[in-house]
């Protein structure tokens, strides 16, 4: 019973419009990189997904097609094996040091894996998350995702302005380099999403300024309000210690204040608050040891970089047995990964903490109907086959023409900041 | 887009013909118990399990079944859900000291899992194995799994036997209660069935004794076969550690020697062979503990025991996670626990062991076409959608009729080996 056949794939760079968001890694250049993947059955049925884009793993998508021409969609595990076959198992260190993960194989498994699910649904006219044990809720909550950003737009106006914007396009493009900015970011945000948690991205500033500005934060919002904040890894372990102490208990849980497990778990000790991780647990190789060490209470998976969907039930299942909560990472992204990380959250036996999301930054799409809409920070899961998303082919040409122009090949963050900052060196760790 | 809802379901106990097979925990009666769980869609499909036969999971089960109707078939996270508030959380020591589980929850998900995974396989054409990500192999591999017993065919014949046998039935009636017995019914086993690998139930007599057939297994087979024993856990650690140094380069791995995960860590730092276990770890509950202490190499799971096939797919990323092998455990059971095994078998990732199997000892079956085939010790996967194997009413009415007729509610193996042994006792450790 030889299932749908893979045809055909279709590998897409395309360049998004990102702001001028400030992290430790440096500043986001004015386009973020993605790579639209489609797979074509033999009887024409598309199944679609969205990974980081970077130009190597663009690469290593391209020499995985003939080792999938042929392969049945249903054919998960043995796809699996045979790309690990050809590209050799990939250790978890080289993930790499910057916020994003720089792993191929983990990508073109949950590019490829999350194609064929969407096929597997189009042809057994299901939703992804019926394929994941179905639908533990209605909709997937997300949190506010705030950065300190220099005023900009990005894309082609970069660090210029759009004086007709309004609403929260116009407060995107607003500058938020202090506590003052970040709270009138975080309103702006709210009002338009609806968002009932908030998570700054830290490890920007020194530390005495993120910390007042989840103070400002606390104030503005008040206690009801589930706060983060993320420094990205680049505290000491006596920093985060120090910030710790005075922030938790404002905070939800506190994200990679320090680098590596054990400085993770000698903080922890330390503190009175959840640690989340997606920077120092961040492969199942990472497991054994994060359980040994007890590195963090909340593993924040990213289907992207866990080898798609499946292997991140894999990893909820792991996390339930050891009494570990899940949520989510995200990059700048578009809908596709939006419906798949949905379609997973969805699924999840236990109720995940409201998921990151960088949607509200980008301003593009690819899928047909445009933008998803938010309700109440949660967005509802699609109903439809598959994915439940389409891709709208004019807006991929529009969006690849925007990479071809804009030249990037992979995310640096440390050059666009030096753009701004002459001479700007990125840190492991900083304060 | 409600999928296949469950409109009814028939929950049928029944018999099956078992000889006096010895374990620590007494002595087969001259049936097994399973029960059969029929599940039928508002569309008239109709999805199969099989579990271990027990009235008062039976009762459960017929509880459960409010909780059931109209539910969709794919809403497998859903359905675990509502099972699980309506009769509680369970907790592992409720497994009990017998080799065997009697934990309710495990049982009643298995039977609704696979059943409705056999629905949504024929709603989508697929065999089960490809809702669990694929076929790895096309075959799955068995052990012989060789009983200390009595002479006797079991059912009505009970310690009687019928003249007219011949081959691997007859062989099946012949008391084998010493080396020589054992090593006879091995050879036949093989013979009939071409196992390539040989598990013996221990834990029957003093452990010289069970040495020396081990011993004796290893002359008569060669090197080539690789050869395990069970105690059952029924063995001190000091009796554990000198004899199992004593057959350990002859083994492929030990099983449970000694009770507990602190006894079968402690054993197992004394020997250089792997452990598996099915009684000491045998739920997600008990896996810290097990990763922590190190308490075995090798997690004989059991689709049954720990929830249904897509647990059982979690269990393996667990145990791929954590460096542990996996295998499986069984009971007396007919083909459709059988077929639901190598389902799973075929999916795992990593090639497992050659799995534990007690269906040579059966002749019943329950399906239509009968005996389920093996070549040269393995079972081929089944391609048809769902299971790959049908009710045969007529064998379950009659099958059913031996139960009522056999008066067993429960496996009690104590009160059978009274009727050999009077006064016999089971003891959690007897060596």
């Amino acid at each position: 019973m030889p299932g749908p056949l893979i045809k055909d794939m279709f590998i897409t760079p395309i360049a998004i419009t990102d702001p001028p968001l400030l992290n430790a890694a440096g500043l986001h250049a004015p386009y973020a990189l993605r790579t639209i993947v489609e797979l074509i059955t033999d009887d024409g049925i598309s199944g679609i997904s969205e990974i980081p884009g970077n130009s190597s793993i663009d690469e290593a998508l391209e020499l995985s097609r003939d080792l999938l021409m042929g392969k049945d969609v249903f054919q998960l595990n043995e796809i699996r094996q045979v790309l690990t076959q050809y590209f050799g198992t990939e250790k978890a260190s080289q993930r790499g040091d910057a916020p994003w993960d720089q792993r191929k194989l983990v990508h073109i498994f949950s590019a490829v894996e999350v194609a064929c699910l969407d096929i597997i649904g189009k042809v057994t006219s299901r939703p992804v998350v019926d394929l994941l044990g179905g639908k533990m809720r209605d909709r997937v909550p997300f949190a506010a995702y705030l950065f300190y950003k220099y005023e900009g737009a990005g894309g082609e106006l970069a660090f210029g302005t759009d004086p007709a914007a309004t609403g929260w396009a116009a407060a995107r493009q607003a500058a938020a380099l202090d506590p003052v900015g970040i709270v009138a970011q975080a309103k702006a945000m709210c009002q338009e999403y609806g968002f009932q948690s908030v998570k700054l991205k830290g490890g920007v500033f020194e530390p005495r300024t993120e910390v007042d500005t989840m103070f400002a934060l606390h104030d503005a919002f008040g206690p009801g309000i589930p706060l983060r904040v993320d420094p990205n890894a680049v505290w000491e372990v006596e920093t985060a210690i120090k910030y710790g102490r005075e922030m938790q208990h404002i905070l939800e849980y506190l994200e990679d204040p320090v680098r590596g497990q054990e400085n993770m778990a000698k903080v922890r000790k330390e503190l009175n608050i959840p640690f989340a991780t997606n920077m120092c647990t961040t492969s199942f190789e990472d497991i054994p040891r994060s359980i040994q060490l007890g590195s963090e209470d909340i593993i924040l998976s990213d289907h992207h970089f866990w080898g798609g969907l499946r292997s991140s039930i894999t990893l909820s299942g792991i996390c339930e047995t050891f009494g570990r909560g899940l949520s989510m990472h995200s990059n700048s992204h578009l809908g596709i990964s939006l419906a798949a990380m949905v379609h997973l959250g969805a699924a999840l036996p236990a109720v995940p903490y409201a998921l990151d999301t960088h949607y509200p930054w980008q301003s593009d799409e690819v899928i047909v109907g445009g933008r998803i809409k938010f309700e109440e920070g949660a967005v509802s899961v699609p109903t439809g086959p598959g994915l439940g998303v389409e891709l709208d082919r004019e807006a991929l040409e529009v969006l690849h023409r925007q990479y071809l122009k804009c030249g990037l090949k992979k995310r640096d963050d440390e050059i666009e900041m030096q753009k701004k900052v002459p001479g700007w060196k990125f840190k492991a760790v900083r304060w």
